[in-house]
């Protein structure tokens, strides 16, 4: 007991709506003001970036037909039409190029640029994703935007240099978070080191949570593996996952070498 | 003054943590209590994650000979030794690798499956840093962790398949955040773009942030370039940056293909 009271101790505003935490696909038929939506994306301006390059832009797509278009681009994902506004994290080197030619240089590209712009569109996505459910509002991340991502480009009129990390639908959740039972994380001794990394046989604890998941799935009378974490992972794995995207990265104008 | 305080309508605890955030690199000498950084971390790990597969580990290390150590490899950043308590943000494609092998599957490693193990790495690791700023914490994430990527993995006995994507100083402010200017971001229209990627001549607007960083960087004494946003760019990307990344990367564990 003293334990729970300590660890209730330790809890803020912000440690409570990422407890919350759910990825949000139903949404009511209702908008977000602008104002609330500017107040989210300019907080999350503020997350920390690299160097303070900002390597990364944000689109807000609110057009019905092009958001119809882009949930076909991710594989039928009805919730981007059915939300009330889509944002798209960009990693943006477009911004980069012209700064360095402003000063008569030219910018070049590598892996670590990538990466950079990469985690830059990441940590903004997070601070949103964070931002708008302390509203109430409720969001799913898309890495389905990465499906074709040169179309998703010139749908959007992109630069070169510039590609869509994830989007996210934004809107008023059909079930309030909090509601239903939160899906279980991996145990915390499979994911938390310290001061090495912990390289016991993780077989044991993955079965645990295998079978944990499993009930959860059960409860939403989803059918799932009985291997529930394990067993699609390694259904999915077994075979490249988005091979082109190499390919299309480097026909965009970035750079992996 | 209407605008004004309408935007005040639109403000959470959430929101007034990110719109204060800045980087901290210098700290008090007092401890983080073990719940403290327990609660952080266990928020945090209710981040989104690509198809829950949560590819990615956290290590914690408190330790000062190994956090002495850290610094060096990160290009001498003394924070890292200052701080309270170092925790490393990790790209882990090993435990999805042995959930593979649980099911006769051979995990196939590509471009995006290294991708999806940043993202997840960084979406947590922004997490950690809104819910440790929340507490009145001071942290600062450590790209240079990418200096010397096998070098680090090597010293903290990380498998193959696993890198970190930055590392994180966390601990008492020496001053609270809020005290201080914040660093000044780019203008909301260069990095935020509404139905299509604005792509009208962004100079004018980067030539005006150059100048107010430069005021910024004045009024803290510190030696900017003029232009302090463009120039600094310039001049660090006109030639490779960590162009080792790639050639590492792949021999530790990791596809770019």
């Amino acid at each position: 007991m003293m334990i729970r009271e300590k660890t209730e101790l330790y809890e803020t505003a912000v440690t409570q709506t990422l407890n919350h935490h759910a990825s949000v696909r139903a949404f009511i038929d209702q908008p977000v003001p602008d104002e609330m939506l500017n107040a989210i994306l300019n907080a999350a301006r503020r997350s920390p970036t690299s160097s303070n390059m900002q390597t990364y832009s944000i689109i807000v797509v609110r057009s019905p037909e092009m958001r119809q278009r882009l949930a076909v681009l991710a594989g039928n994902q009805s919730h981007i039409e059915d939300c009330a506004v889509f944002v798209g994290f960009l990693a943006d080197l477009n911004r980069l190029r012209i700064a360095s030619e402003m000063h008569g240089e030219q910018l070049v590209k590598s892996l670590e640029t990538t990466l950079v712009a990469t985690v830059d569109a990441a940590l903004v996505g997070m601070s949103v994703q964070t931002a708008a459910e302390s509203f109430g509002l409720g969001a799913v991340m898309v890495g389905g935007m990465r499906n074709h991502p040169q179309e998703v480009a010139d749908l959007l009129g992109f630069p070169p240099g510039v590609y869509m990390v994830f989007g996210m639908s934004i809107g008023w959740p059909q079930e309030p978070l909090g509601t239903n039972p939160l899906k279980p994380r991996l145990p915390e001794a499979l994911v938390i080191h310290h001061e090495q990394y912990d390289d016991k046989d993780p077989r044991p604890l993955i079965s645990q949570y295998d079978a944990r998941l499993a009930d959860y799935y059960e409860l939403q009378n989803r059918n799932q593996h009985t291997a529930a974490w394990s067993g699609p992972i390694a259904k999915r794995l077994k075979k490249p996952v988005r091979p082109h995207l190499r390919q299309t990265l480097e026909k965009m104008g970035f750079r992996l070498d």
